[in-house]
């Protein structure tokens, strides 16, 4: 047995918890708060409401929402600069996957200083953040408990995943009411994305006790609740539901790393600027074919996970039942396209390719992929 | 659905782990620590082995072990006169429950003031605790985790619990090496403890997704892994899975607070010195009995996870499998004992009955409990 670490932040978790965002804040010392969010979720007015609670309890709060999808590091600079000309001593994010993400980055450069690219890989965050609360608007990222941030390096064109315990958040306030204002399409993508993280930290070489029961729980929440939820916006059981299996994928992920498809999708979003839930749609289950049979067992127990019945079957047919089910889930809620639906052009498959093997996410692949093993899977899902 | 809050330390957790106390300390900006153990755990060499650790990264000890099973209060009174003229600025203790929660203790009174007794039931802790690393060994208290500590008050001769979110300490360090220098009969009573923590936070009316998954999880590691640990405390494999069954225990109690069967062995404990788990044998499967009509589902659940086949059984005969699945643990492992033969006297019932009714756990309990239920539990279960 190998020495492993789990990590979590608080976690406030409830329909109506945004309500605890001023208390939250307080109890962290914070003065003045730097909000971070996105146009959408302040036209949702959930960041007038959380505005609102922050200043029941006396805070001002400066908003900025100057980012957009797979985000840049060039709005991090811009956000950067707001932070620390703003007097602000705390940093709370109130959105999706970018503004959080958005969010950790200010706070990892406002106190470290440099350039992201200075803290790519792992644990190379040397001095302490500012304190942190995250309020997530979607059920997919997994970013409001994790320590990952991925900005795109607008350069290089690819996602720099920067992992680091510091950017575990202080608080996650998690409040499924907040999801009833997104569309299908994005709660599609999402949940596909909570789906790709609590698949790759069950089969991760990095995987513990502790990260295998987030993330199973993840997979059965989101089987028994992804296509309600898409179907109907306003199910708010399938809503908090997938809340929490974004959460406990989140949990698994941030302890177990990924695997293979984040590596890939990593490139593909620096690229296409698509959504990443998509991209993950289109990979996943060509990396699981690739993986299985590097570890059967665990992929059988996600088919079990995910509501399969395996009564009788040898391992192997057993195993690849997971990949049916991913790929009857994605098929379900619309997401069943190649690649090349999405943009990619086969020429920057070799490029792609080649920054995919230097992602950090690569390392804990439960099978190991060389340059062309992973071409021939980005032929597979064009 | 109400707001519910999850709260955990960082977990470190593998054979050998122990190693990581140095590192883990100096993290915390100690810069002497105070080891709070008992003289068993001296006797094996586990804080030998702890202070080299700390001297290796140049960090001064000073040991504390004037405490005994079922902590008292004057012990913590004595520890934190120790630790305020010791010049130290951190917490660590390597040891079972009873140091892990003399620490806490002394933790709360250094830097709080007063006396325990101000600080019974559930947040009234207002000011920061010195950092805190723990290292238990044993597996079944969960204190490594928890926002518990619970300490005899000897002049009212009971257990107080103290719950408030400062008493979880920063770091949680597993190492199931430790638990190979405990005997069989301690490994069993710890044992009953993690089950006994298991069941009453599955069907605590503060139960969560959250905490069920840690809840179900120990229960099922429990079931496959106590009998081995006990029969073989050499057996690495079982020690090891009861130390992350404890610790997953220890994370569903800590967020679903306990029930009925914590609230009278809290009492028991107090008055007789016996050890906490061989009070929880004794009186668990009775309380189960009483809660049974409440949540039968829930107790079915735990008789899955306790893998018991309740195909085919209608509700209630599967949730009685539950109580079977106990009991029947409980007589493999030595400890199918009633609490006369622990030596409680008939005759101290009814005082021990009007106590329980205002211990902290009660309230959680899933069937509300009046004195007079309690007195028949109590009866049921000598």
């Amino acid at each position: 047995m190998e020495i492993s670490k789990f990590v979590a932040p608080e976690i406030i978790f409830g329909r109506g918890s945004l309500s605890q965002i001023g208390e939250s804040v307080v109890r962290l010392g914070v003065s003045k708060v730097f909000l971070v969010s996105d146009q959408d979720v302040i036209s949702s007015g959930w960041v007038d409401r959380a505005v609102e609670y922050l200043d029941a309890v006396g805070l001002d709060s400066v908003i900025f929402s100057s980012l957009t999808t797979n985000p840049k590091d060039c709005e991090v600079s811009e956000g950067t600069a707001r932070y620390l000309e703003s007097g602000c001593d705390g940093i709370v994010s109130v959105g999706g996957g970018s503004p959080t993400d958005v969010a950790k980055a200010i706070a990892i450069l406002s106190s470290n200083g440099g350039q992201l690219r200075d803290y790519e890989g792992i644990n190379r965050i040397t001095m302490p953040l500012p304190p942190m609360v995250i309020v997530p608007s979607t059920a997919g990222a997994g970013s409001e408990v994790s320590q990952f941030t991925i900005i795109v390096d607008t350069e290089r064109k690819l996602k720099m995943s920067i992992i680091s315990r510091s950017l575990i958040p202080d608080i996650a306030i998690v409040d499924p009411e907040l999801l009833r204002t997104k569309d299908a399409k994005l709660a599609a993508a999402t949940g596909v994305d909570a789906l790709t993280h609590g698949i790759e930290s069950y089969v991760s070489l990095a995987a513990t006790p502790l990260t295998d029961i987030h993330a199973l729980k993840a997979l059965q929440l989101i089987s028994l609740n992804l296509r309600k939820a898409v179907a109907d916006r306003a199910d708010m059981e399938a809503n908090a539901s997938m809340a929490m299996a974004s959460l406990t994928a989140g949990l698994a992920f941030s302890n177990a790393i990924l695997g293979a498809a984040h590596a890939m999708t990593h490139q593909v979003d620096g690229l296409l600027d698509q959504h990443h839930g998509e991209t993950n749609a289109s990979i996943l289950p060509h990396v699981m074919r690739f993986n299985l049979t590097a570890c059967p067992e665990r992929f059988r127990d996600i088919a079990i996970a995910m509501g399969e019945d395996v009564t009788g079957l040898d391992l192997l047919p057993a195993a690849e039942r997971s990949i049916e089910a991913v790929q009857r889930l994605i098929a379900d809620i619309g997401l069943a396209k190649g690649l090349a639906q999405l943009g990619l052009e086969e020429k920057y498959i070799p490029i792609l390719s080649r920054n995919a093997t230097k992602d950090a996410c690569l390392v804990t692949n439960p099978r190991s992929a060389t340059c062309a093993d992973i071409e021939q899977i980005f032929h597979a899902a064009l």
